[in-house]
């Protein structure tokens, strides 16, 4: 057996996130298991590095599958594998790796990233790949004062959407970096992992902070209080992109 | 009255086009006149630099139109506007001009970009504004060259989809650049005007010459012979955007 890891980019607007559901044509997950397996001539499991919402995007997430050794060169493999997927899925870089190699639990780091369009002006291309907040204006500095309080080895059990996790919400916040130009707040979170819909609650957070309707300081009494109901709202998905997955 | 032109940009992949038809819904123009005349109270007639065909888009169309003088300042009036317009066109520029400008009669040079992606590796960003061509090689250095015989000041029957064009076909094409990236080549064209399908035309000739099923040559005699079957293939209007109108 061979095991293969690959860099995979979609478009995550018209899929119901990554896992495999009762329909795996709604799923990333499904779409790709299906076409590799339709190469590899024998049904074949994906392990992702982990999961994304429905309507999130990915540059750079990653996984890993077995299949008999195979006479195919690496691009020939992309390349069928390619021709079995829709145009908004694409495998974009495959490597034989150790047959130890999991996708999941050998994941040191990932970094997403969140879009937030601030112009009034609206860019009709960019419409389906960031989140159009043109309300008000956020004050990015505060933002950013309240962002170094999530940063670091917490429990973030208020900034997860699952009430009934039952293994541990700690984890490490290594980075988030907010930048800003004309149009667009940019915040690029990087970290050992993420629990369910914890950097779209963060996002959420963030915003309340830049619009005004919640202190800096909350973020310290949000993060000790350990209930979902203190933090910000879960901002939508289509902003959200999983750039990268570091092992 | 006063008399106001527009910059607009749209995602034109759902609409047939920028000219009303029957349905106007299904047009950019019909969609624009439609939300304009619900800001001024009345009905408005926009008139267009010029059309673009179904799928083709626009980062920077120019079109004007005149109402009754009103004490809407001009950011109220763009963000009235946009408020009444689908996410895919957007008003991005607005300014009140002399009563006798005229968007199509006054516009004295465009800029088209049509892009064609090239790597082998899809970019799921960016599907629908590119045209993708995985097929073989272009070679860039014999489509400059062919380029270059299309500039100038010359019949442009050939290049033109209508048959039955009454009205001169002679236009002045004053520059065709082509740049090259890792991933995509783009064509540059700017001139005083261009026939129905001109620039999708003029982009399948040049795959042609790069893909070496034509010599560059052939250029002169396929403009010297006035008939559109001389020409190349009509290359899809998804990698088609009108940059600028210039007045």
């Amino acid at each position: 057996m061979a095991n293969y890891k690959i860099v995979i980019q979609y478009d995550g607007t018209r899929y119901s996130g990554w896992q495999v559901q009762k329909n795996a044509d709604d799923t990333i997950q499904g779409i790709l298991e299906n076409a590799i397996s339709e190469v590899a001539g024998s049904h074949v499991d994906l392990i992702g590095s982990g999961r994304t919402d429905a309507g999130v995007h990915a540059i750079g997430q990653v996984a890993n599958f077995h299949i008999d050794a195979t006479k195919k060169t690496d691009s020939e493999l992309i390349e069928q594998i390619n021709s079995q997927l829709p145009n908004d899925i694409a495998v974009i870089d495959i490597e034989k790796v150790d047959g130890r190699f999991h996708a999941r639990y050998n994941a040191v780091s990932k970094t997403y990233r969140y879009r937030i369009h601030t112009s009034n002006i609206a860019n009709v291309f960019e419409r389906r790949y960031a989140y159009y907040y043109l309300d008000k204006k956020l004050d990015v500095q505060k933002m950013r004062e309240a962002a170094a309080l999530m940063e670091g080895t917490h429990d973030f059990k208020s900034f997860c959407s699952n009430k009934h996790m039952k293994k541990s919400s700690v984890r490490t916040v290594t980075k988030i970096e907010i930048t800003q130009d004309d149009s667009e707040i940019v915040i690029d979170y990087t970290g050992d992992g993420f629990l369910q819909n914890m950097i779209r609650i963060m996002t959420g957070t963030l915003i309340e902070v830049g619009n005004g309707s919640r202190d800096v300081n909350d973020i310290t009494g949000i993060l000790e209080g350990e209930k979902r109901e203190l933090a910000g709202y879960t901002a939508p998905p289509q902003g959200l992109c999983l750039m990268k997955v570091e092992y």
